[in-house]
């Protein structure tokens, strides 16, 4: 049996974990993984060369700024980014995203440096 | 500039669609798209040979039954039904559902029937 053939509830997941910028992986279906992060602060400009890459706001706000503009996202929205498209996300407070991309993805997508998450946990 | 390269409120998406069992696509990313559909009453048993699938339940509860037991979402939960696994989702009441699933996946899985959809609307 597949070890993700049960349920994820959401909320119940977010509780296990407080770090920020650290994505957790709750479910792979096909060639993805389906990922919760907790973001606060800003990250960083960067973009992924081969992989689209879904932000879903569960909680909170986030403030995704592409190079010709600035889209803020609420609970109950989601955007794509297309691969190779520079983004930078930033949480003015905590906020609680569902991510989606294939499971070859980096974090830091092109840039590699301290905020590098070689290995991400199960949750 | 991509068609999709904006955000999508959930809510207002699933206001502009009233029938059942009709998923319309609101996403794409890599090989799959993002679906809402909204389910009320009983499909039927089917499997995907080569897809995995994930619901989500944004609104209301949904049953899925699998051949070994039953498992309920509600809001805020989902759950991946792997490739080759039979199931049959239930909702006793209307539910609001995301679906996402390989570009290739066919809503009524292994059977064909009249409640097969050959095209999918755009929202």
């Amino acid at each position: 049996m597949n070890e993700f053939m049960q349920k994820v509830n959401l909320a119940e997941k977010f509780s296990l974990f407080q770090e920020y910028w650290n994505p957790k992986i709750v479910g792979e279906l096909n060639d993805s993984y389906v990922k919760l992060a907790k973001f606060k602060g800003e990250f960083f400009w960067h973009q992924h060369e081969a992989e689209d890459k879904l932000f879903f706001v569960v909680k909170g706000k986030l403030l995704i700024k592409l190079r010709d503009r600035e889209i803020w996202l609420r609970e109950g929205e989601f955007m794509i980014i297309p691969r190779g498209i520079e983004h930078l996300p930033i949480a003015e407070e905590e906020a609680h995203v569902l991510l989606l991309e294939p499971k070859s993805t980096v974090n830091t997508g092109n840039v590699q440096n301290e905020r590098t998450l070689t290995r991400l946990e199960r949750i």
